[in-house]
């Protein structure tokens, strides 16, 4: 029943970490480490890699930063079963800041991009690859790029050494029809690649358009425990591991994890559906105005925020 | 681009009462009345059809029964542009207890049954049909039919009088590849009738498999605001809406209820996704034991329910 080229990665700290400055301590870390693990994902993606002069570091804890020494209190110097990947922003990182391959806990680098930024993203994920890293490009906020932009950035990623290119759904804008037609596009486009697919919760559809994805024939699929993410969050990884059939996976883990390490964030942020996070992903825009709506005393007046971004568009 | 036969039905105040024995005032239901009108909303299930001698008065409130004086205090007498439809349980309302529709406000029945009870949910269908009501029958908890009981009740439904049949997903254990599935045996099945689907919501699917039902050729769609129902809930009706593309919806109406209307129950009653619900969904089964954990004090403890639910099954 199960496809054995799917790879799940998981976003928990990542992602999460959008939301709190990426400030969760390492008894966090270790928990969610140990329980992805016991639960057989495939990655973890641990946090950005910034060179230490993009952010203040105390401001910004160390996951927006994967220094090798914080690494390595986390997952120590045994064999791991589990592998790390890190996300790259174009801009905060440089390359001379990114350690080779054999001097860092990191099997993976992800190179997030926006369309325009095409070219700057495969010279890092090419530079990464030579230092010996798994790599992918993540082309995110495709929901926004016309059809022209993106024809000439699959091309120019048809052309690139990175085997892996993601379909981000930056915005939660997608309906499946939309999964249907852009996994078609990205494989047609990107012979002998394998496409990834990160969706947000931003209409409900996060976990529903990975499995479109899925079904499209995509193989690298994102998720976070319990969708913890900024704004509407992610696609649950406890669900999409109960979906995938593969054997090697196990749901218990991340079902005691989630109790131990991720309910106690509750109180301290919103993430998951919510009706502004609904209405900037109708819209196709960046969860920016929901999330400051959402941080402010009058959250829960949903008409005015509707009304906000209906006048203004 | 949008498909006139389609029609939405909120089931707010139906579904929501499941929760609260249907103890809404009439402020609470006139304005998701007034909310549904505005919004251009086909139909509002209003509540249960009961006999009075059923349930107590007063336990349970008016929208358990749907009496005719109840009724008109929330519509008046004038035009409606929006129909008003009650469901019928089996063995729940008396034949006689039911009034011709010409001296009732109700303009749709809907019968709801389980497999066993296919030929009494006929029966007292075209009862109602026959005192001039629109019906429907929806066979609730298909996912645990076989395939010879769900032919024979194909079988019994093609030959009855009702034109509307429903999908319903009681569990909210689908994915999108069983609503192809048997919206194809459907529709393959009932030539001539219209089919309708209910969601629920265990993982997160509830709104993604009712867009997989209208891509498979569903025409009546359930939803309720903000997702509003027993445990998990149901497909959020401003994401259906937003998703339609005809311009006689309108989905401004339905968010100002929200916020004045449905905002002040999540302070009374959980609903919505939670692991408790994904873990029943995943494993198709009735949501009592984990709208049972839900009510506990214990409710956060998610992993002993997993194992409770791991250790008998």
């Amino acid at each position: 029943m199960f496809r054995p080229e799917i790879k799940v990665i998981d976003c928990t700290v990542r992602d999460g970490g959008l939301m709190n400055k990426w400030q969760f301590d390492d008894e966090f870390v270790r928990h969610v480490y140990r329980a992805l693990t016991a639960a057989g994902i495939d990655y973890m993606e641990i946090g950005y890699l910034s060179s230490e002069n993009a952010f203040v570091r105390g401001e910004y804890g160390p996951w927006r930063f994967c220094a090798e020494e914080d690494l390595k209190r986390i997952v120590g110097e045994g064999e791991r079963s589990i592998k790390l990947s890190a996300m790259a922003d174009i801009g905060r990182i440089e390359e001379e800041d990114i350690p080779p391959q054999e001097e860092s806990s990191l099997d993976m680098v992800r190179v997030a991009c926006y369309v325009h930024q095409i070219d700057s993203a495969i010279a890092l994920a090419h530079h990464c690859q030579d230092k010996g890293y798994e790599t992918t490009i993540n082309l995110m906020a495709v929901s926004t790029v016309g059809l022209r932009d993106l024809q000439e950035a699959l091309d120019d990623l048809a052309k690139c050494r990175v085997p892996i290119i993601y379909l981000v759904d930056s915005f939660g804008a997608f309906y499946s029809e939309d999964v249907d037609t852009l996994a078609g596009k990205y494989l047609e486009n990107l012979t002998g690649k394998t496409i990834g697919i990160h969706c947000h919760n931003n209409q409900q559809l996060a976990f529903s358009n990975t499995i479109a994805g899925i079904i499209a024939g995509i193989n690298y699929l994102d998720g976070s425990l319990y969708g913890i993410g900024r704004g509407a969050g992610n696609c649950p990884l406890e669900l999409l591991v109960s979906f995938l059939k593969n054997p090697k996976f196990n749901v218990r883990p991340l079902v005691e994890c989630i109790e131990e390490q991720i309910f106690p964030w509750r109180e301290k942020f919103d993430w998951g559906y919510s009706v502004p996070y609904m209405v900037t992903g109708v819209l196709n825009q960046h969860p920016r105005a929901a999330m400051a709506h959402m941080e402010s005393d009058d959250k829960d007046r949903v008409t005015g925020f509707f009304d906000s971004l209906h006048t203004t568009t």
